[in-house]
């Protein structure tokens, strides 16, 4: 059997997140049924990160197995041709048998991009989420860098599990490590867009930080109390969890 | 009555093109319901350019007569509020009794997009045309060029009656001059943008033109037979009309 590596972009608006459902559209089922029809067998399709409704993906890599020869090229091709256009394999490529694109994952990017504009351009509504009223970016960027590094992040865990986006090496905690953690203005766009680089996240963990940074940047918490929200392991005591549409997966690191 | 003048962009791939129709979803219809709604009483509202179907608007104009005393700004906030986020008026200002937002347009300029790459991302799905077959650039630059200036475009005209978008000085005529007409490319996102300027437009003439412009891109006419097409005005003669998705109205002047 082959295993083949793919990296995949979607807009997630019209999809019930990466993982199979039974009755609602998803990612991974479009992908799998398209790739089923040029295989010719039966076909499942591991993802680095499962992204939830609505979010979307720059640069997904996902992986399965095929006994089909046909060329990596050709497949991409193929592919595409059965996909709607808002999914789209932007590579196939032979990987090592062993290549499992979640459990393999050293770190994932994400990119949460908040609209600083009182009218949303109709060419970016899907992918931004419209914040029009004043923030303060600096207490936003001090905010963001007090949480890089290893921390418990129980306070920023959603209510599905914790363990829903596990690094191998610790399958029950809610203890990640983010390499990076900032927040970047780009004023000609006005988007105020938060990147955080990552070994592994939480269920909701990213939309609960930003869902935060936006209480810190209306000044109805400080910057300083990011440690105190990682401190207290309390989901409760954490800003609330932001839209999906924000939201995009940008690369994932092995 | 005041007269009201809007800048408005949208995305225009669920409509049915701008102008009102008894049974299909349109610009103006889904804008007139939502003024309605705010001015209490009935409107209608005028474009400088009646897109087709599937064509989008970065800055459209129109405008409107009103009796309510509503002030610009909070207008602005209500409608948008009343739109779909494929819709925005991103402003409303007072305009002279006169303002007519069709006849005062001195010019108009439209963008068509081509995509030369070989998948294209979600993200800007919507609104290119994806070609990933070679074009040679330079020919088409130059094919471009030749049809600048005032000219008769019978042979770019749509099958729709040759008047659709009528300067006010040549109300039966095909004749339109075009202030530019060039292509630019855009490396970093594989973009082949033609951009026009002109004092009005057939119907599907862009569209009409950036077909003909792929047939000199493909070597299947010259850059030199734009002008044998425009001088011979048959439309049997031009290429084919370039799909809706790629052009965006990007603005008008006055």
């Amino acid at each position: 059997m082959r295993n083949i590596r793919l990296t995949i972009a979607y807009d997630g608006t019209d999809f019930h997140g990466w993982q199979r459902q039974p009755k609602a559209p998803t990612i991974q089922s479009c992908l799998e049924a398209a790739l089923e029809r040029i295989v010719e067998h039966a076909v499942k399709v591991v993802a680095a990160g499962r992204t939830d409704a609505g979010v979307h993906a720059a640069k997904q890599v996902a992986n399965f197995k095929t006994s089909s020869r046909i060329p990596c090229l050709n497949l991409t091709k193929a592919v595409n041709d059965l996909l709607p256009p808002t999914v789209r394999v932007k590579e196939a490529q032979e990987a090592p048998q062993d290549f499992h694109a979640r459990y393999a994952a050293r770190s994932k990017i994400y990119r949460y991009r908040i609209l600083q504009a009182q009218v949303c351009s109709p060419f970016i509504a899907r992918f931004v989420y419209p914040y029009p009223y004043p923030l303060d970016r600096r207490r936003m960027a001090e905010a963001a860098r007090l949480i890089e590094g290893r921390h418990d992040f129980a306070s920023f865990g959603g209510s599905c599990g914790t363990n829903y986006d596990v690094p191998p090496e610790s399958p029950s905690s809610t203890v990640r490590e983010l390499l990076a953690s900032r927040t970047l203005w780009r004023a000609r766009a006005s988007i105020l867009a938060y990147e955080v680089r990552g070994n592994g996240f939480l269920h909701h963990m990213v939309r609960n930080i930003v869902g935060t940074l936006i209480e810190v940047g209306r000044s109805k918490l400080e910057p300083s109390d990011m440690v105190h929200i990682l401190e207290a392991r309390d989901r409760r005591l954490a800003g609330p969890t932001a839209p999906a549409l924000g939201l995009c997966l940008m690369g994932v690191e092995y």
